[in-house]
């Protein structure tokens, strides 16, 4: 019985159309990667006890919120253990179990805390404070969202007032909603945060400034006086840390604990500004690229297990019931289309973030020699990135635990953790229709820029080249352009940009119109609504705008691919046709109708593509395990009794079942749960009189 | 501080365009239903101790899977109790706080076991038994799904064997895949199952049968000899519930044992049949419609948290940032665009469920009758409701969780548990994308009929109706044709439905001719093949025709509103218009390209029908907390920090925060999490030295 699955398995990788091994250096950026990230992680995994894949993970257990935590504070400390050792730095953005960087203890005090000094604080104080958090003596995390303030910065209440005659400033949660909220590993696993709070010298508000600020003591680790401090519970995700809250009681710090590289408080209360926060922006963007870089991995994950299962799983007579056989369910169309999909969203997600991570890095290196021309495009490229890979993975992640039906549903599927760790992404480090705004205020402007004459950035000369044809008419003249190609002309990445781009060009340009249209005066109460009545199209263009410039993205990744993996240029540019045509005709395209509602794609070029993708989908059908193994999760690292690598499902289901810690315990009473039994069960069916109060 | 948001909930009360009381009365069916309700659960809730919404529910402190368990068996002896003591039984279908039946763990028994004994067992046999499952002398569950084996009940491998010596059957489990796994109340709450099995008589299969099955003793619980069960373990949601696994090892049962009112084994094998099996349908339609009545509770419970938290928290300067002040997130249209046509959507669900009850129970009356002339309808109907609303719960919840940002991410917003108890819905009672497959089936048999010159259901008239238009040219004879309609015409009824009814048979018959042309001989696998390759399309076309006579229901129960609830028309009015025409350009909704792709809506169109939800949108606006209000969900029944009717998200938040075990804990030691700094950070600052396993 137990080979059956690991027979249909191989058959697939057997099957597969590439070397599944190039794909994993590939991904993984080179054989060295790869055989360092394997190391480590095997490391990691032998030493939380996690590597023999037929013992059920402790998580699936009994544990409560406080081993949860402590489960997980002992595995970062496990990873810092593992890079101090062996000198790498490998779990810095991602835990060994692929989650990101913010659900591991101590890794907010490398990703947050530690660049907040490098950007922030003056050469000083960074001389004084980097090395030991380097060294983990002091571990820190990033305290600005309040209880009732989250991306708006500018409407945080806590207060950093100047007291000159101890030459201090007091640090002060004035009201409930001024309670910092939220920051990760603050509950219990931080010594340190850059506290972000109003600046007030003699009754004058200088706005936000960061501000170190000790808050455990180092020898005892309890909150130092005027700290109230803990954990902020349960989540729908990331319990392996300490999410936490923060209130100040008239908490003093000394003067020279403000971050004091681009503004200053002179002993005496004098205000000195040194510049500008743009450098502020350099974090953010790095956090948000982080995401994008992250969450495919998530995706990926989940696509493993849902792949593999759907392999392994027989149901059903075929379509419509027709043929005599069971068979996998990998097999009908609706498996097959929704995997498959998913998997190229995977690798569309993972080469626009390895675009991305290239501009950033140009970027950075750019502003450290004060050159921020590129700041705001960079930012609305992260933004926009951020917001569109976030929902991609999470909503994709959660198809997955779909595509496993009842399955999918259970804690050991391994599937409810990676769904709802990748449905924070949305939300935090700026929420996707936030940035969807700034990303269309940028376009917005733009478009602006070009209706006075002006000029735009050469980033963006796709808005300025369509400006002639798009603009006039108050946006509307390009209603009535047609797509000219057909059949196979859809497999030309050049008609496919083509066609995203008219989409971005014509709601970028008639959004605009309306929003001008609506105007009428000068007043910002009129803007304001002029913007709000057209919000929705707003998302829509900025979200259009993303997806076709992260398809030049990806095409620009493929054409620039190494020569060491020119064997994977078949698969993946079948693959990512399959993402650029598929997202058009997919029911589960966010705004698909845009495609279409001008009539650009008729009616017949749309069945053209479909019969495309489905063409695609066949190619492809045998390469979907080797496209999932390709990413190269340890079974450990799934932790999922359905999708490990062997394909052994039913097996490990019912052996990770019998291991729970309630049915051990029972089969020690003869089988029974006797606190249900004697407390609740037995009481009742002897007349339903128990008053018992649990 | 603490009136502030009472102050904003209660200008919208006091602006809202309709009686409360009066919807509230709507809703539940009539003012004696909500008396008695309201009554029911205060008891409940009382004697649960959650009757203080300024306390910490239990769920959010330190729970371990056995504690959630023993939380939610009691919880359901609880409301057995009070339906025994109060005689009603308004805890059959939902639970106290407002989860569907199978999330208690008493109500297996009433609401999937009893029946089984009603519709399956034989008069002498539901004489004995049904008493005892009533007086809750014995307990049960419906044991069909398997390891192995879901949706498609002929797969399931578990044997019933007749053993003519013993005149027994012998109940066995012959491999993993066979172990029953899923099955509510199973692990540890059930006396006896209805177990589902392939009847074995001297080497002939006989089909799926029913097998009445003692499973536990009743003196002590124990399992029986032969039988090994337990928990499944940790699930998404549904944790208050021991969904459990139960494997016999050659387990014997008398040959009376087996229900045996449709079919029969005599003494020494003789297999005898009395009828179709059909009745056994009934059970499922009348769980299927349970869920469809179900749902749109929970997603108004999640809607109610939203919209309550929406109102309260204010986060940046307006659309643009143009305005001078922090505005209520309510106001930013995308989120009073997803708030308002969210709730359409609840009170759609709400009109189509009451509209399926009734046609339900027609149809059981015929079956009682003998009449079985509807069931091939009926099944379609409940089939596709089914999807349908699951479907559109689960999503609009979780977007419900999305609105609340990082809040409705903490468990104690007590989204992410309605999410997680709703996403359960799409798999269980038939996977959604089977049912959609199940739904297209029937269509397709309606246009073969059609084809052969036949007739079909009058309930499927308007598919015979546009069997001319629609089905020349290969299904493609209806490309070209156009709405009609301009502005104002989209919020007529008539207009909408038509557009509706358009999509819906331009799917199907183009759908079918597709799968026609491709059947091109007699081979049941090219038929399945042809039924494969199209099946995104015929998911598409079975969803179009739900939506479309869902339509129809909802207008037909407005239409026949009770006079004393004719003041409610107008807001009801404009919430379903908004529902109408929202799905149409909703970036959300699946498939939405089917209402452009081809033509029959213009541009010009679709942009009058988004400046008619604008419109509605704004006449809705002042409405929301009310149409939230009058679902009735008290307090406890949210279980939420943020979701509570006085809206102090605030300084509920903090006081449950302060509640939580982990912080109470440190607090009593100078707030350190002792086996964290002592096992874990005080070591590892001590040069990363400890080996301390946990």
């Amino acid at each position: 019985m137990s080979n059956q699955p690991t027979q249909a398995i191989n058959e697939f990788r057997s099957n597969s159309s590439f070397d599944t091994d190039l794909m994993t250096c590939f991904i993984r950026g080179g054989p060295e990667n790869v055989r360092n990230h394997r190391a480590a992680v095997t490391r990691v995994e032998k030493a939380l006890g996690l590597d023999d894949s037929w013992k059920l993970p402790p998580q699936y257990g009994e544990q409560n919120r406080s081993e949860q935590l402590l489960q997980g504070i002992n595995a970062s400390r496990v990873m810092l253990r593992d890079q101090n050792d062996h000198g790498h730095e490998l779990f810095h953005h991602r835990t060994y179990n692929y989650q990101l960087a913010n659900a591991g203890a101590f890794n907010q005090s490398l990703v947050i805390f530690l660049p907040c000094l490098q950007y922030l604080a003056s050469p000083e104080q960074a001389a004084e404070w980097i090395p030991k958090v380097r060294s983990g003596a002091i571990t820190g995390t990033y305290a600005q969202t309040e209880l009732g303030h989250g991306t708006f910065v500018r409407g945080l209440e806590t207060t950093a007032t100047y007291d000159r005659e101890a030459d201090e400033f007091i640090i002060h949660s004035p009201t409930t909603a001024s309670t910092k909220f939220w920051p990760g590993s603050l509950g219990f696993a931080s010594s340190h945060t850059v506290t972000m709070a109003q600046l007030q010298i003699d009754g004058k508000n200088h706005g936000v400034h960061a501000f170190l600020t000790q808050i455990r003591s180092l020898e005892d680790w309890k909150p130092l006086g005027g700290i109230e401090l803990g954990d902020i519970g349960l989540k729908f995700g990331y319990n392996a840390v300490d999410n936490g809250y923060l209130r100040f009681n008239h908490f003093r710090i000394p003067r020279t604990a403000m971050l004091d590289r681009h503004a200053q408080v002179l002993p005496g209360g004098k205000y000195v500004s040194r510049g500008d926060l743009t450098a502020m922006y350099a974090i953010m963007l790095k956090l948000r690229s982080i995401i994008v870089n992250g969450v495919p991995y998530n995706l990926a994950q989940a696509l493993t297990i849902a792949t593999r299962y759907s392999v392994i799983r027989t149901q059903g007579l075929g379509p419509n019931g027709l043929l005599a056989i069971e068979i996998p369910i990998l097999q009908y169309k609706s498996q097959h289309f929704r995997i498959l999909t998913l998997i190229a969203k995977s690798y569309a997600g993972l080469l626009v973030g390895r675009n991305l991570e290239a501009e950033v890095s140009v970027y950075l290196v750019q502003l450290t020699k004060g050159d921020h021309s590129n700041s705001g495009y960079m930012h609305v490229v992260c933004a926009g990135y951020k917001a569109w890979a976030s929902q991609l993975c999470a909503d994709g992640a959660d198809d997955a635990r779909r595509l496993c039906g009842g399955q999918g549903y259970l804690a050991m599927s391994g599937l409810p953790d990676i769904v709802t760790h990748l449905h924070g992404t949305p939300t935090f480090e700026g929420e996707n229709y936030v940035l969807w705004q700034q990303v269309f205020r940028y376009l917005f402007k733009c478009t602006q820029q070009l209706d006075s004459g002006g000029r735009i950035p050469k980033s963006m000369r796709y808005i300025a080249d369509g400006f002639q044809e798009y603009s006039s008419g108050n946006g509307r003249s390009s209603i009535g352009l047609k797509c000219t190609a057909h059949g196979r002309d859809f497999l030309d990445p050049i008609v496919q940009l083509s066609f995203y781009r008219h989409r971005s060009l014509r709601l970028i340009f008639a959004t605009s119109a309306k929003i001008n249209r609506d105007t009428t005066d000068k007043e910002p109460t009129t803007a304001a609504n002029a913007w709000n009545r057209h919000m929705m199209s707003i998302i829509d263009a900025a979200r259009a705008h993303i997806e076709y410039t992260g398809l030049e993205a990806i095409y620009a990744q493929l054409s620039a691919i190494p020569d060491e993996y020119a064997m994977l240029r078949l698969v993946l540019d079948r693959l990512m046709n399959l993402y650029s045509l598929s997202t058009i005709i997919n029911p589960y395209t966010t705004a698909g109708i845009t495609f279409a509602e001008d009539g650009y794609l008729s009616f017949s070029q749309l069945e053209d593509i479909r019969g495309l993708a489905d063409e695609l989908l066949g190619q492809l059908y045998f390469d979907a395990v080797a496209l999932t193994d390709a990413w190269d999760f340890s079974d450990a690292s799934l932790a999922s009794a359905i999708g490990c690598y062997d394909g052994d499902a039913y097996e490990r289901l019912l052996s990770w079942t019998r291991q729970l810690p309630i049915n051990m315990k029972a089969n020690k009473n003869d089988g029974v749960f006797v606190p249900a039994w004697r407390g609740i069960i037995q009481p009742m069916m002897d007349g339903l009189k128990v008053e018992a109060k649990l």
